[in-house]
Formats: C-alpha cells, structure tokens, sequence
C-alpha cells in the first residue's frame, strides 16, 4: 500500500510504497478514509536530529495523527466493532489501566513513557496511508453519517481546543470574555466551541484580514490584527482591558505576553501552541488567581462530545482536501500559513 | 401615589390610591418603571384565608416581585447608588450576612423567616406601584441601557430557570438533551438559556400549537403537546427513551410523573413550578443516580449574569404591556393562560 | 475446584466442584485470595423464580461480586497485567467503549443491558470460588501490599459509599453535618470515607447499642438509636433540625422518610441501599434544592482512590473470615444481622 | 486610646494615643479583643517612600489586618449585630455590591481600586488598637464562644490558605500529596486544613529543625530541610518525583523554581506568599494542564468556613501573645523569624 514516510531527518515526507499491515490479536486494521495534516506533524519534521531522537520517534514513520477509517479487519479477540464500521481514531493512545486512563485520560498515561506508548503518526505507524493498525478498539469513536473527510480533523484541531476550553468552562458565564490567538486549524474551531458551549464575547488575533474574516464568519464578535495595538483594540471593543480567558494557539513569547497583559483577576491563560516562553508569576507579578497552563490533546470522552458538536452543527471545519501522493504540498501549504483551516488526506 | 393592592383574600386585586413611601435609613425609593406579573401572585391571591394567614403576608399588600426602576430618593447612609441610576430589583431579599447570604445566596437566607424578610410584593409592599422602597442597594442591580420594560421580568422569569438550568450545566454536554415543561412566562426563558449556554438538544412540551410555535421561535428543537404520546414523540426525535435533565415549569402530578418517565441514569428532573406530587424514589424505582430537585429563584450574581444574556442579545422576554390601571386584566389574562410570554405592568 | 454457588432459587448456596476455568483471549484467570459477602447477594437469593427470571440470572451461579486474587493464567494478547500481580476485582463491568465507560464510569454502562455484560457473582460465575475468570485486565486493579482479606470488601462495601459521597464533597464543608443510616458492611467505611474527605461532623444511626459503638469507634462524632427520637437526639447534638446529607444504606420506606425528615435546603439525601419507596417532591413539599438521588457502585478511578484510603490507613474495613466450606454459614449470619462489619470468604 | 501606628517610612511602628473613633452611619465600633501580626505588614513596612506611595496608604496607620472584638457601639441604622456581640474581622473589605462582591469574595471586588476601598490596617486604621471602626456589619462574622485570642489570626493566616487549598481540592483525593513550603504563621495552618480537608499526604519544607518539628506536630505526614536536597527526600518518601499541589507561602525565586520542580501533569503550584518570579511556561517547559496562579485572602463564606474549623477542634493556630505595648517587639520577632507561629496582640 501507499503511505506517507518521513524518512530523513530535515527532508519533507515522501510517498511510499510499504506492505499492508496486519493486525494482531485486539488490534483491528482501518481502511483509512481521512487523515489529518497538523502543525505538530511539522514541529517533528523540524526537529534536529539530535532532538528527534530524544523524542525517540523511529525513522521511517508514516506520519498523520488524526485518521478516519472503516474497520476492515479484527484482529483475535476483538468484538466491540465490526468490519465495515465507520470510525474515527481517538489518537492520545495510553495504557487503559492507570488512574488517569481509568478515567478515559489517556492523554496523560502515567505510563506511557515507561511502556513506549506512542499516538499513530507520532511515534510509529499513521493514518497516511491506505490502511493503519489501531492497538486496541477503544481508541476507535463511532463516526456514523459524519463525513469522514469534513470531520476528521476533529480528532485533534477539534479534541484538542475542547479539552482546553472545558476546564475554564465555569469562568466562561454571560458577560465573560474570551480571547482566540491564532485562527488556524485549531483557533477557528476552538472559536466555534465557544459560541456552542458558552454566552461569552469571543475576540479572535491573527496576522492578517483574510485569517480575521475566517474568525468573523465561524463566529467571533471581534477579530483584530494581532500586533501592539491589539490591546487597545480589545479595550475599546469590550469597555474594560483585561478578560476571562485567553486560548494561545501560537504560543510564541509575543503571544505569551501578550496572553499576560490581558490578565486579570481569575483570568485563565492557556498556551495551546507547541511552545515555551518566560513568564512572570506570584502575587507582585500577576493578578490574583490568574493561572497558566499547557493543556494536551482530550480525553476519550471530549472526543465523543466534539463529534457530537458536528452532528448539530455546532462545529465544523474548515479543509482543503489533498491525495495521499499531494500529500507533501499539503505540508508545505501548512509551512507557508497559507491553508484556510485544515489540510485533509484522503488516501 | 397610585398601587395595585390585594386587599382581600379570594378577590382581585385593585389599583388604590397610597402615600408615597420615604426611603429609611440605608433605604432607596425607586420610581418603578416596570413591574412584573407572575404565576406565584395568582397562587398568593388562590390561597385560602387560613393558607394566606400560614404565609404571614399582610392585607393590603403591593403586589410584584419583579421591579424596575430609577433610582428616585437614598436613604441616610446611602452611597453605593445614586439618584438617577436605572436598575433592576433583587427580589429574594435575605439577611445579607449568613452562610447563604454571604455567598450571594440570598433566595437561601438562613435567617429570613426568622427575622420576618420576605421579597416586595410576596409580604410586603412590592413593584406594582409608582414608587417602591428598597430595604438595602445590594438588592439592586444596574440595568445601564437595558430597556426596562423588555427586561423586567429577567429578574424572576429569567433568574429562577437560569438558576434552575446553572445547577445542571456539567451535564449539558454536547451530545446531551434537556426538556422544557411548559413553554409561558418563565418557559420561554428557560428554552433561551439552554440555547444560549449549552450545546443540548432542547425539547419543549405544551399544550397547544400556538406555545409549541413560541417555543421553536425562541430556540427548541423540537416542540410537542405535553399529552400522553409525548415520550413516544421525544424517543422518535432522539432515538432513545430518555433525556438529560427536565425543567417542569408546570409541576403537577402528571407533569412529574412524566418527568420520572424520561429519566434514565444521572439525569436531572428539576421541578420549577410551584407544586408537590408523589414520586418513587429509591434504586429499585429511580434509575441511578437520576436526580429529583426543586430550586427557588437565583442568586444575586445570577441575575447579574441573567442581565448580561440580555446584553448580549441570547435572551429575550416575551412581553404584553399594561398599564397599572390595566394590571387587574393583565392577571386575568394570566389565569386564563392567553398571555404570550410575560405581563409587564408600566406604572 | 471448589465454588459456592447458588443452584435452586429459594434455597441456600452450597459448595460444589466444578471444573477450573480457562481464560479465553483476552481474559485473565485469578487465583481467589479473598471474596466478601454482601447484603445484595442476599437480596438476590431473595428474589422469587419469576423476579430472578427477570434479572435474566443463570442457574447455577458461582456467588462473589467482591474478590481479589493472584494473576494465575493469562489468555492469548493480555500484556498489562503479569502471571504473580496481586490485584482487586472491579465489580460493575461495562462495554469498555460507551461514554460512560469512556470516562471510567462502568457502573453506568450504556450497553451492558443489550449486551448481556454483568458483573462477576450477579450475572455470570463470581469469586466465591478457587479461581475466577475476568473478561478483560481493566477490570483488575493493582493492590500491591495490601492484604487481599482486609481489603477485598473496599471492592464493594468501600467503592459504592466512596461514590455515593464523592458527588456530595462540595457541600461538605467544615461546619456541615453528614449522616449515615445503617452502620454495617457499607455504612461502617462510609462513616470512616466521611472522616477521611471531609470537615463534617458525622452522626450515625442504627438499631442496637453494638452497632452504635462500632459507629463511635471508626469515627462517628455522635451515634444514636434510628428510632423515632432520632431526629430530637440529632437535633439537640448539632443546634439544628436538618442536615447537610443523609446516607441510607437500608432504603426502607422508614428511613426514606427519616431521610426527607432531616432534609433542608440543599441537602443530599442518597439512597444507597436495595429498596425503593414514596416521596413527597416539589417545591410546596420538599426543601429548596434538596436532591435525592439513588448510586449504585462506583468508578474504576474511584475503587483506585479507595484503595489508596487504605494504603494510609484512612480507612480499614471489619471483617469476619470464613472458609469456602463455611460460606453458607457467613450469609446466615448476614441474614440474621449479626455480623461486625464484613464477611469475607478465604478459599 | 492606644493604638499601634505607622508613622514614618522606614522606622519601627510605635504606640500613640490617638482619639477613640465614633462609628457613621452604617457603621460599627468594636472594642479589640485580639489583633494579629502579619508578614505583609512588615513587607508594607519595608517599602521605599516612593513605593509606599504607590500603594496609597496613609501615614499614619494604625497597624493590624486581622482582628476580633467585642461589638461596642452601633452606628445609625445597623440592626445585624447587637453590642456585647463577639466577632472576627473578615478583612478583604470590597463594594458590596459588584459581581465578585455579590458571590461574597471582596477580596476580588472589581471596584476596590476605584472606590478608594482599603483593609484595615492596610490603607486605613486597622484592630492593632483598643477600638476600630468597622465600615459595614457585613463585614463581621461571629465569633461566638471561640477564643479572640486563640482564632484572631484564622481571619488571615487561616483563610489565605483555606482559599488557596479550596481551589485545589478536586486534585486532592485519596492518593494525591500535597507540598506546603514554609512553615510559619500561615503555612502551620496549612497544614491542618489540608489535613482536615483531604486525603493526602503532606509534605512540608522548611529550613530549621524545629518549624520541621512543628510542621510535624501539626499534622504533616513528612516534613524536610527546603534546600536541593528536598525533591530528593520527597522522591525518596512518595517513591515519585512530583506531586499534586505545591503551596509555597515564600514565594521566592528559589521555592518557585522548587514548585515548578516538582510539577507534574496537573500538577497545581499555588504562590501563596507576597513575591514575584520568572517561570518556565508553555508546552515544551511545564507538564501537561499543570497550573502557577496566586489567590489572595479569602471569600466570606470561607471565613466562616475556617472559623467552623477551629470549631470543631481541626484548626488551631500557634500563637504568642503580645501586650499592645510589647507590639513593636512581636514585629521584631516576626522579622527575625523566630515566632512559633503567629504573633497575637492583645489592646
């Protein structure tokens, strides 16, 4: 079957031919029918050697961490879905056994490190191909009619801006404000999960007019460029300078700052965006009971709901739609900032 | 000044002619704007001699415990209003300084029926007036530029369901369903907030096609007649037999039979309505962990947050206005059930 | 091996050789260190033809829905657990994949019904046996050091008190007073789980002066005969008539009513016991926002939790032990009441 | 009367005779029983002029932001409290009537700043006197037959980490650890309410054998010398490296480098004591949803929360007590560390 490789560290993913997979006892195999292209995909592919190493990723790796597919064949043992099933991967694989995925987190195995759990696309085989393994089929969600291709993206640009708005879901109540940095893949549906899950005002920052016209028409109240007057932008729309809670999916020390200066009391900044940055805390620094935090991916359950925001149409994405063997400019694309919402694979 | 009074037990209400109260020390007088007509003073005025002597409200009384106004005249002492100001009442008065009350939770005041507060208009003298007192500013939120006549009734028609739904909020995922029992004054309501603060799926149950067509108008789903093919009719819209949560704004024995009915595990059947019925309780009758409760308007910073759905236009009232001449048709109109939304009485 | 199973309906179980099982894939077989016996087996074998028929119970049953064991014998693709692994029994086995067993919450499967899944001793052969299958390794949890005989009762006894008081933790706070109905298998580790969670001054009813000391002695601040006086001793020990939350674990009409007698605004009345009975709700009949609700079981991240109370001695249960061969004897002696705490069998 | 004030930046506080305050309208005079001595008043008192300025505080002030008292004198309309009522102060005054000072917590009154809203003793005349005037009897909790002397310091060294334990309290369950770094007038109390509170192991540092000794007495699981040995000792005691929450009442560089140390996934590192830091934040420097934030004092009902504490016998604080005449000496000690506890003062 075909499938796209990352192979060499530094060059871009090339479509390649590999045998078909087999899957092994409670293991089921997909025939994939969407996979998504991500920024984290791109962060690996720009990993240096040395560190992706460290990450301990094997070369060569099929890339794509958010896959659709039809169950097409179980391994021994496996009865909780059927061949010809409609699925979608839930992709944050754990161990199924600790306390956090006792609790459906898989997202934070306790002992994933230890045991070399990996998701599929960042860490071993992914959905870019035409068929992929799927370890146990507890990591697989009914899809049902959703359309595979329009939808997949939720798996991660969907799950992953969730998990991140559930927890500051009890701040997010009428007369809340709610700041959207970055409206790509993940920011435009993050925008779309705070209209269907909150009454709070949404604001969303990007870099130019095309991006806030995409914020606009998903939802936002207010899109402004996200530069040095961004503040007094949000000041002037709001009547007050600071807000409820601030979703960072760029997460640069610009973005982080910025995140900062929008700070107030029990105001909630979360960094979404692979990245680090310097920040200034305690009771001199920040306001009082204002928090930071790096959410990961969502749980199993987030998964479900966020699928079930599609089938009211609460949710969708936005996609761009590109073959397995187009695959490689559907990366370059995403390098660019030049896809609107989500580049989507269908093998 | 003129008031609307109920002067006599078991006949209607009649507009008199009072003195113009002065505002005490800590005390404001407001010049109503707008008064409210609610289903709890046509059951005050249905009680008997005995059953309104139990409730301790004197004879004659103002009716409204919905109130609007400007800030007309402060009390000595008085400095977190100012004349002028445009507000809305508080109305469960509480002691402002017990557990409950210290939280906000004045409609909980542990000491209220020991120190003899009750809400103007429900034991003394109440917004179907000219003028009112208002024992202490807490109990007055600002309106700003809210229209007080559109608004008014947010403060017991959209306070009491928007308290009712808050309590159930984790459990309105997405992927969830909630039922409207009865879709008048406070119904109505209650469907807008749904809409507005959750991705449920909202299901409205009345008796006649004209309150089935406001119910979809202001953002059910789905509306059908509250008869006995009622859950036949939700189980084929939904395709399973159960919901979420139930809101009965109606509250009699069939109504909470048929919310039993609906409730499978961990949903929540909320009683809003004033009543009392029979249920079986227990895990051989109730499915597990399936909750029966029965709140009593809001707290003061839900009215707060009540107001700020009207700012941001997720709420609306559906309102016929009369004069306070008028007020004794308005609860005619009431009994008989032919009003659209809500009464306001315009002084 | 040796099994006590129940084999007519209406009679006592015997003890009877039946072949040892093999696990099939995915399946793990135990070594039985340990099996408590519970009031709902005893219900069971209450049950008439016709009910047990309805339970859709086979004929016979290996009893034991508590146990704990050694991991004996892997079947075909098991990894996470290892032959050795001493562990506990998760009880409430659901489909592994619905949104309740997403999250971890397996009591409340959504599937188990129409999939003919029920726990172990309550649908299909149980641990009152020599070696137990379980269907899948989520369903066992590690328990390290802990002695199996001491423990193995926190499977049911400590797991379904722990889940009926967790979703009532926000309102015990200090200041707040809890009650407990029924001090025996359950309701002696619900008083120490209150002890261990919460500030809240513990009281605890019961029928007999032994019982109230055991209540006294794992903590309870004060005991009392559950009789008619019970609310007036109640009442003079705290300085008020109602309580924060009420746990029935004897679920008859009489402490129903006892129950609803103790409710105030906002109490927590939980009906954990097997029973059903009548009760008054509405507004007009029930105090603002007091709940009644009715759990069953617990959580898999619960039982962990649970565990963990005994790993720092927070929580201990009383246990009598008997042989397989004396099993009969053990649910005589439950029958009759006269049991201090829980009968544990040791194969 | 006598009164402890500050009067000149950057010398020691001196007693004066000053007038006896007559209490306004609305108002309360209370005859001091008992006045706490706090860190922030030496931090305010080590302030540059500039800085002092900054803040707004007026010289001269009398000291003391943490006190009880004996209702002395009502001022014109107060009917809440009665003279010879015995009360705590709750500090944290705000406007009573914003949207955080409606839920109760004045300690995040949006319109403080504005109003020129101050505690007292920290910007106008605190309890470190024979008399003070209270603004509001909302402000005053009773205190009934606890010790003034005894219980004065909960109303700050008990509800600053009662707020800052409460938020944490769904992570502290049964299994989770709990770190409290610094031991002293607050920390001490820490440590009991975690005890009181949660399940969980706690772990406190600090850097002399004798606060270790304390911490100890008081209820800590653990207790090690905060030097880089410390995660090591804790490591070594848990058998992990990190832990569930980290409260770190000195709140400088190295202990925030230390909670930022032990963080682990969700992990929450609460700076409870008056300082600034850098910190590492972002996905590629902290662990996964883990949080930094900074509360400051505590809600009302919290107050009575913690009052109900010491109540019940779970909360003592460690005191010295101090004549108002020996009051500069107890800041003397406070400075050098050498306090068990907190220092009382008694007028």
């Amino acid at each position: 079957m075909k499938a796209l490789q990352y192979v060499e560290v530094g060059k871009p993913p090339v479509v390649v031919e590999v045998p078909t997979p087999e899957p092994g006892p409670g293991q089921v195999r997909l025939k994939v029918t969407a996979a998504g292209a991500c920024h984290s995909d791109s962060f690996v592919m720009g990993l240096s050697e040395q560190e992706y190493a460290q990450f301990g990723y094997p070369l060569p790796m099929t890339l794509g961490h958010e896959g659709a597919g039809i169950v097409d064949k179980l391994g021994e043992g496996v009865t909780s879905v059927a061949v010809g099933d409609a699925v979608a991967v839930y992709g944050p694989w754990g161990c199924g056994t600790c306390y956090q995925c006792a609790q459906g987190k898989e997202n934070y195995c306790e002992r994933a490190a230890e045991l070399g759990i990996t998701p599929p696309g960042l860490g071993h085989d992914g959905s870019m191909a035409e068929y992929m393994i799927i370890d146990d089929p507890r990591h697989l969600v009914p899809l049902g009619d959703l359309d595979p291709v329009a939808n997949v993206a939720l798996t991660d640009a969907g799950l992953t801006p969730y998990h991140a708005i559930k927890m500051s879901l009890p701040k997010l109540v009428a007369g809340s404000t709610a700041v959207v940095i970055g409206t790509g893949g993940l920011g435009h549906v993050a925008i779309q999960i705070l209209r269907a899950l909150t009454p709070a005002t949404v604001i969303a920052l990007d870099v130019n007019d095309e991006k806030l016209a995409l914020a606009k028409e998903v939802g936002a109240h207010h899109a402004f460029l996200s530069n040095a007057e961004a503040p007094a932008a949000i000041e002037k729309a709001l009547g007050r300078k600071t807000v409820t809670a601030v979703f960072d999916f760029v997460s640069i020390q610009p973005t982080i700052d910025l995140g900062g200066a929008l700070s107030g009391v029990e105001t909630d900044q979360v960094i979404v965006g692979v990245g680090a940055a310097k920040a200034d805390v305690g009771m001199l620094a920040k306001p009082y009971d204002s928090t930071i935090r790096s959410p990961y991916w969502g749980a199993r359950a987030e998964l479900m709901e966020v699928l079930n925001l599609a089938r009211t149409g609460l949710v969708h994405v936005e996609t761009e739609v590109f073959s397995l063997d187009e695959a490689p400019q559907a990366y370059d694309r995403l390098h660019e900032g030049t896809l609107r919402g989500r580049a989507v694979i269908v093998p």
